[in-house]
Formats: structure tokens, C-alpha cells, sequence
């Protein structure tokens, strides 16, 4: 079996990308809603975006270019990386950054080119050892903060451990030392009623990394033994930092990241991109997008709460985030960028209570969209307007066109 | 920076697509009607699928992901290998499959790596040597299976040489010995009023399989010289057996075909789907669909009549082909596939009489289905649909996301 990429259109490489970018003073806003495309409802046949009221969203999309972005190929359900980094212009074929990275990158934790990090859970084991709640009832961020504090008391000869609290039933592993590689397994088992596994070595050369995240495991369930909620853990997405192209060169723009969520700062971070801090929310992303609108020429404003809200299954708390969104987009349409967009990062419809391989509504407004047939902002009209259906990969390029920073192609 | 080609239509890799398949209990059913395409009558501006009524088919488009799928690419009319390649997520242009080597592992004919097979076909001859019927009349199996019989005493030293019958005017030929080579032209010249050709060497080491060919064509003349109807005999698509990965262990699903000719079992059998006999048809399809349903994963369920009748001209013929088999799909529904797939390996208008590159209507039916604008399965409604118009080779990632039978990609 062998890699084979069929190609149905080619965009744009990195290397042309960079010749074409020239310098301008326009502004690029990308709004990613996290998880925004969904699935109707069998009783109403109804979407959350089709039962949302977005009348300010829907104002735009007339004088919009919108369509339905694929984030990595058919059938494909894409994690926040791959999602993100495609919305960024990354093939995520070809740059597939670990969990572990993420979340360590996302919390300002210098990663340094020996280490490995991995994505730490709490979770709640029974008296047998077996899983009874994978997230450990998402117990408080104060008093995980103080388990993790304990679980650096933990001592590996040969390698030096940094045990970081992330956010509830979340914390980040980075293992420090010569020869460590990232080829380990997970320990998750994905599901309830089993142990936790050990971890395996996936490759050659990882074995004494398996043996010490083994270790490490061991030596932490002593120590949350007697813990309520979180006396157990689990370590997955074991990664390296990752060598990305960085954006701010490829594309010749100052970019910053306005996010509340950790993984989403870090990975536009690891893209080159300057984190803007900004934990209260959209109010204060706004005001953050305000304060610095003149040190940048490109905006990723991340909002969490569709995501959120569609992986609890909750439909109408889906709506609400949107409709939450839809309020202020008045306030980032009076900041006049030249290149407004809102995107999703994958779908996440409320009816699987998860993530989907679906396509996503997007929307690019400015001066030179040239409009489709859509007239709403949802999965079924997105269909019909000019963008079509189209890879994420291209959202890039389109914004740079339409912010007039590409030059001609050829003579 | 790196030259890449970002892709707008990445379909999966074989590497990722094993790497994502999961098992499930899901069961996936793709049902192919071959040629289903079709173009409008001038006078009536219809198609077959518009002039046809096909009530329990335009009954599920409301709830399925209906689009048009290019077999091969824009502008390319594909024969039925390539077009069946792409339904089953073969890169059909990476992997191409002589028409000798289907028609021999559609009869069971057990082919070895120093065979080399062909496709024969009887034709009839005027008293000068010039085809009058490319197909001998379509000469009765019983009497076409005596004529083979006879060729097969026919002796070329160094070559062993296996004749088999196939239907009508149809049989097979397979050489047997080192150094054989299937860069061999055919001697079908495609017209009537000329003779047949001889075969060629198409590359360095292919001479001496030439000479055997046209060796063993001399004397096959000589033997069915008094036969009133098949008094010639034409060869092509010479071909070795080719080396395709196994389609149950790249997607992880027990495979069955189910199809009554055997160009379609055997090409089934190539990618290593267990062909369930049902000689009778589409009644005898759904008889062992029924009997087998709890053997399998996936189902591959051949439907014919579409394409003969298209292949013919007879535009009446193939609405009623088409009707037949909407008659039939309450009983597919009743078994309750997790994923119901209406596809076509490629277009066969009747207008045309012939295979055409145009793309195929395509249904997916799911819980997962989101719904586009289409409401008939025709033509220019699914244009409509929420897959719009898309690359064949994304059926099967689709078919394995919708049941449920992929992971996520990435964290």
C-alpha cells in the first residue's frame, strides 16, 4: 500500500505564495467558529445555522463570496490541528502536529528540540483499576493544579520531567532528555470499563521512552491514589515540535491570534504567529482586535463556544453561541477590515455530539466578492454561493487576493 | 520553504485510510448501475432519469448527500475497470487492469504471474477477410463454447494455451510461459469493412508474445473457416495479473460482490471481495444479500441492464432498467444499511450508444446525510446536492465516514 495524492485542483505552494505576497496596508480578519457546520434536526429538518437568527451575518452574505470549505478530504473528520492549520494555508497532509505540542505550546511552555511532550488526563478509576469517567467529572482547574504540583516531585534518572496544569482534567507531560522519540501509544483506551494501557513503543528507538512514560505513570498513581475525581490519568499525543513554514514570512503579513483556548494559541504559535492575550472572550478579543488593529495586518480571532456546545450534543446552546457571534459582528465590521471572513475549522453538528468529516459554511466578505445565489448563512445556501465547494487550503490565498497583497502571476 | 501541492481534492491514501478505518458493526451497501448517466433527448430535453419514474429513489434524495462523481477525470470516458476502480477508492489512473485479466478471473480462470490473458471476440468475415459483424451476431454461448473447444487444440511450442468460453460471441485467451510480455496491440481495428490487425509489439521484449498471437490467430482462422456466424476472431486487452491492494484490509470490511456478469465478479475479485454467486439477477442478488447480510461489511451489488440498454441506443429500454430497479429498493432499505449508495461506474447515454466521460448521479443515503438543494435523482438535480460534482475515488472515504468506520484525523 502505497501514498498517492490524486489531485482534483492544485492551489497555491508556499514557494510561489511567497513571490507572489507583496506589502500593503490592508487588514485581514479571520473568525473561526469552532465546530460551526452541523446537521439538521430529523424533527425540523432544521440545522443550527438554519434555526439560528444571524440577521447581521446574513446582511453580508449577499456582497460575500461563501461556499462550503473541506478541511483535509472527503470523509475525513479532522482534529483542531489539522482543521486549523488547513485554515492557515497548511497542507495537513503534510504537517501533522501531535496533541502533546498543542497543549504544551498553548500554556507558553518552551519546548525545547529533545523534549517530548504529551496530553495528560485526569480521570476516575474504580477500585479495580478501571475507567469509570475519562474526564474525570472535569474537576476543578484549582484543585488539578495542586495534583499536578505533586506530580513533579516525580524522579526518572536520565531525564527531566515538567508536569504543566492545563485546564480541568487536563495537563501537559514534557519529557527532557538525549535519545527520547516520540513513537509512543497512547495510553487512553478510548472508552469506559477498561484500565488504562501501558504505553507501547512505535518504533525503534522508542522503547526507553515507552519504558519511562511507563515509569512515570506508575510513580503518578501513587500519588492521586487517594484523590475523590482524579485518581487516575491518562497520556496520549505524544510529539516533538514540529518544523512549520512560518506564516508571517510565507505570506508577508504581521499576523497575531486572538484566542481564550491554550490549543489554539499554540498552534499559532508554532505557525509564527503573535499570541494577543485576551482570556474574558469575544468582548475582550474585540478589545484586544481595537487596541493593537494598527501592529497587524492579519487577525485569527478563535471563538470556542460553537465547538463546545456541539460536542455536548446541544443543539440549541449551538444556536445561542451563534447567535452570540452573529451580535458583534456590527462591532468587527466597524473596524473596516478590507478582508472580513468567518470560517469554521471543521463541523461539529450537535447531532453526533462530535466532530465531522462535513463541509463548512464560510463566508469572505469584501470589496471584490463577487456574490453566488446563497442569501443565508447556512450549509444548505453556502452550497449555492460562488466559492462552492472548496479545500480550506485555499481560504488563505483567497483572503490574500482579496486584500490585494498577491501580484499578478506571470506575465 | 517547500514546493507542495496543496490539493483541492485530496481523496485518501491507502496508508491513511487503513490508518483511520476502524471496525464497526455498520453495514454499507453500494449498489452500481452501470452506465447510469444519461443526456437529454433533443426532442423531449430529458434524460433517461428524467423520463424514467422512480418514486422510491426520489424518496430518499430529501435525506441523502447526492452529487455527480467523475470516474476518471474531466473529459475521460472510462471502460468499466477503471470506472469500477474509482467506486471502490482506486486511483484509476495508478492502477489500470487489462480487459484480458477481468474477463479470465470473471470465469475463475486461475491466472499466474507468467500468464498473460486477452479478451476474444468471434466476429464475422466477409469472403475477404473484412469484419461484416464486430460481434459474429452475438453467436449463441452454446455454440461459441464448442468453437472454443476446438481452439484448444491448437499447439505453439513453448507456450501453453488455456481457451475458455465466456457468453456469446465472448471468450478468453491465456498464453502461458516464460518470458511472455502483454505489451501487445490489439487486432480489433474497432471498425467494420477492414480486416482484423495483426498484433504488435507496443515494447522491447514483447516480439516473441506477438508472433505467439498472431501464430495462434493463423490457426484459429483456419479452424473456424466454415462457421456461418463466427468465422474470425479478434484479441485484446492483453494483460498480466496486477498487484492491487487487497480493498478488506486496506478499509478494514468483509467485501462481497454480488454481480451476475463476470467481467464485474472478477473485477470484484481482483481487489479481494468474496463474489457471492446470484446468476438470476436482481431477485437473486437481493435473495443472497439477505441470506449473507450478517458475512459481510460491505456489498457491491452489480446492476447491468442500465448499460446494455444504453449501449444499445434504446433509450425506453434503459428507463425501464432504471424503473426496475427503483421497484427493487424498498427491499435494499428493508434490510437497514447503515450507509445506501446509487452510483454509476460511468455514463452511458443512450443517445450516444456508447460509454461517455460525463458525470455519474450519485446518492448517499445515512443518518448523517446532509441534505443539499436536489429533489430527483436526475442529472441536473444532483447537480444540486450537497456533493455537487466530485472525484469518484471519494465514494468509498465517504461511505466508511458516514458509517461511522473512520477516526479522527489528527488531535
Amino acid at each position: 500500500m502505497e501514498r498517492r495524492a490524486s489531485v482534483r485542483w492544485v492551489s497555491v505552494d508556499f514557494e510561489l505564495a511567497n513571490r507572489l505576497a507583496q506589502s500593503n496596508t490592508t487588514k485581514i480578519v479571520l473568525c473561526v467558529l469552532d465546530g460551526l457546520g452541523g446537521l439538521a434536526r430529523p424533527e425540523t429538518l432544521r440545522s443550527e445555522l438554519e434555526q439560528s437568527d444571524t440577521p447581521n451575518i446574513d446582511k453580508l452574505v449577499g456582497g460575500s463570496e461563501v461556499g462550503l470549505s473541506v478541511p483535509v478530504g472527503a470523509g475525513i473528520t479532522p482534529g483542531s490541528g489539522p482543521g486549523h492549520l488547513a485554515l492557515f494555508g497548511y497542507d495537513p497532509y503534510r504537517y501533522d502536529i501531535g496533541r502533546g505540542v498543542l497543549e504544551a505550546v498553548g500554556i507558553d511552555f518552551d519546548l525545547g528540540p529533545n523534549d517530548v511532550a504529551a496530553r495528560g488526563n485526569f480521570c476516575t478509576l474504580d477500585t479495580d483499576g478501571r475507567i469509570i469517567d475519562r474526564r474525570a467529572g472535569r474537576v476543578a482547574t484549582e484543585i488539578s493544579a495542586k495534583i499536578v504540583e505533586r506530580l513533579r516531585d516525580i524522579r526518572i534518572p536520565g531525564v527531566e520531567i515538567f508536569v504543566e496544569p492545563v485546564r480541568e482534567h487536563r495537563f501537559v507531560l514534557v519529557l527532557r532528555g538525549e535519545g527520547l522519540d516520540d513513537h509512543v501509544s497512547t495510553t487512553d483506551p478510548q472508552v469506559v470499563g477498561v484500565p488504562p494501557l501501558d504505553a507501547l513503543a512505535l518504533a525503534r528507538g522508542a522503547d526507553r521512552t515507552a519504558d519511562v512514560v511507563n515509569e512515570f505513570v506508575l510513580k503518578a498513581r501513587e500519588i492521586v491514589a487517594s484523590e475523590p475525581q482524579a485518581n487516575g490519568l491518562m497520556l496520549r499525543g505524544f510529539a516533538k515540535y514540529p518544523d512549520l513554514p512560518q506564516f508571517p514570512q510565507i505570506w508577508k503579513v504581521r499576523a497575531a491570534a486572538l484566542a481564550v483556548y491554550p490549543m489554539y494559541r499554540g498552534l499559532a504559535k508554532l505557525a509564527g504567529m503573535e499570541s494577543l492575550p485576551c482570556p474574558g472572550g469575544i468582548e475582550d478579543q474585540l478589545r484586544v482586535l481595537r487596541e493593537r488593529w494598527d501592529d497587524f495586518d492579519y487577525f485569527f480571532v478563535h471563538y470556542k463556544y460553537t465547538d463546545a456546545a456541539g460536542e455536548d450534543g446541544d443543539f440549541e446552546r449551538k444556536c445561542h453561541a451563534v447567535q452570540e457571534f452573529d451580535r458583534h459582528v456590527p462591532e468587527f465590521l466597524g473596524l473596516e477590515p478590507d478582508v472580513f471572513m468567518i470560517a469554521g475549522d471543521h463541523s461539529t453538528p450537535s447531532l453526533m455530539a462530535a466532530h465531522s468529516w462535513h463541509p463548512v459554511p464560510f463566508l469572505l466578505h469584501s470589496r471584490y466578492a463577487r456574490r453566488g445565489n446563497a442569501t443565508h448563512f447556512t450549509e444548505v445556501e453556502c452550497l449555492k454561493g460562488s466559492l462552492g465547494t472548496f479545500p480550506a487550503v485555499d481560504i488563505m490565498p483567497l483572503a490574500m487576493a482579496h486584500a490585494m497583497r498577491f501580484q499578478k502571476y506571470g506575465a
